[in-house]
């Protein structure tokens, strides 16, 4: 049983979900089956920029320790988060996204299926995440191309499979493509090639991904799913290793 | 009514300020009028570095959910706050200040009126933050010019009008001009002119602010002043409208 | 006495422990004496990764409010934590270590005596650092060299007294020797060699550390133990003034 939480009889709330300690639950709020709610989370803070939209938190969730939701986010099943996320108004995610420790989603997003953001990830508004797609500890999304500007905002765009590492940043508006590989500590202000790794301050063409090998020597190291598969399920795995990668997720 | 919150019979309260729940404010606190504290803050935080001085909260302000405020610090009217910010002791700010979700203000710092933080911008003590500045996502202002050291603290000086953006770095000591732009992800170890644009790492000078043009077609993107008013009253946007940017504000 | 705060029955807790409100303390944590815990923390977080070990805080340590310890960890006497920390699993650490607010130490590491971390440092999993080191905000050890891998996960191993400014990044499996400096904003991707200086994305060989001078003219400021001495005991400063840097700490 949940000590000192505050649940809004307004919110529906489905079967087998358990809610911590000093949790908040606020009106507009769907939680569907087999979800966990940890302590300190604030669930579906009220914004008047959601336009009345409830937050829905699918099956099979989990929501770690002191997190932030906004009302008029949608999430599919199987979201695991970290502690002490944030998540505002308007973010679409599709399923199987785990969100790391500290990230920070400033909404009005669309993120695809089995995306996998490490802890402290800024996305900016606008961003679209297609599926895939990892991005490491202190990335930043960014909008703004001439900051502060308004009618001007628009995100980058993350295609399928790619990988942005650690503590690079992504410029309005540009795209990276498909399986490509963004090195850590890059600042990326051009469009970014399928298959190919850029890094540098600005970021510029280093190698194709297929060039870059397993310390083990059994290969190369991308794409990464013919070696990583942990958490995944064999579905999709075994598409990976018919050489797929557009089938239905 | 707020549940489960603790208030110090020593803080002094306005009128018309509402607290929320599992709310802390200690004893050296003191909060004007039309204030909003949302749920999980703690304000006042007691440490001996603030010679006993109190935390002034003003006129129309707004903490938001998980936020720490140390005692001490002093904020001008209309503040708004993000989530889970954290300002220490020895803080002087402007009215009209927003500090997005995140923040880390080490205290010790001065900031001027109408500044702006977005998330996650760590503020290094002795930093000073004149009016109108803008400061993206994950900058940091250092203070120790090779650290570890103790007596040679210095914070970095950035002048009015000026924009820091996203993972930009400034060095001790280091001037920023007013109505200049550091790019994204510069490393800034001199001074920077003003009306100047810096980038890099280091830094290096890249064109005069108003070679950026908007994408519209439509001009210069700077002054900023020139095209972004949110958030600002008409009284100032008629002045930037004249060409004025040293009226009192 | 504490308010809302839940305390296992099966916890151990040692004499003089003082623990703030809205707290809980889980089943496997043993607290010695002289501890001060404060508000909204979770102390000894359950992890099936912690294979059953106890989360062991020792002697005259302070942990700061909103903080998260899971289970697993050791920390030696006399820690000090700022707020919302987060510190997972199986981290193994020696005495007096600083950790900053919203730092993320991600479990499975090893971290020396007299260490001190300040905001926002990430500590990735596997990584290893000695004695006496200093690390400055927004600086991220990482441990994946081709993400995402897994059976190739390798952390940094930082020397002892070494420094790492603001905002850089070492790479998986990277060394930095004893009393050398990492500058801001600096990409580490290969060893760096003790006594020496490195700077820039990738970061290159700038100086040997002596070659830095205190801005008052009075000598060199590495290695940093000849000025700055706040903090440390005097056993150790004696030491460090006869010119030993090897003694048992």
């Amino acid at each position: 049983m949940s000590k000192y939480t505050i649940i809004s009889k307004r919110s529906q709330i489905g079967n087998n979900v358990r809610i911590g300690n000093y949790c908040i639950i606020h009106d507009d709020v769907i939680i569907h089956d087999n979800v966990e709610i940890e302590d300190y989370c604030t669930i579906g803070y009220p914004t008047p920029s959601a336009d009345g939209l409830p937050l829905v938190i699918s099956n099979n969730s989990h929501i770690r320790s002191y997190s932030l939701l906004y009302q008029g986010s949608v999430f599919g099943e199987n979201l695991k988060t970290g502690h002490r996320i944030m998540v505002r108004e308007k973010t679409i995610a599709g399923k199987d996204l785990q969100i790391g420790s500290f990230c920070d989603i400033e909404g009005h997003s669309e993120i695809g299926h089995h995306v996998r953001l490490h802890s402290n990830v800024h996305i900016g508004q606008k961003s679209k995440i297609h599926n895939f797609v990892w991005i490491y500890p202190y990335v930043v999304l960014t909008n703004d191309p001439h900051p502060p500007s308004e009618g001007f905002i628009e995100g980058p765009e993350i295609f399928d499979y790619s990988v942005l590492a650690t503590m690079s940043c992504i410029l309005p508006g540009v795209k990276v493509g498909r399986h490509a590989l963004v090195a850590a500590h890059s600042l990326v202000n051009r469009d970014v090639k399928e298959n190919t790794v850029v890094a540098g301050v600005p970021a510029k063409y280093l190698c194709e991904t297929k060039d870059i090998l397993l310390r083990d020597g059994s290969g190369s190291a991308y794409p990464w799913t013919h070696h990583f598969h942990r958490g995944y399920p064999d579905s999709i795995i075994s598409e990976w290793k018919k050489g797929y990668y557009d089938f239905e997720v």
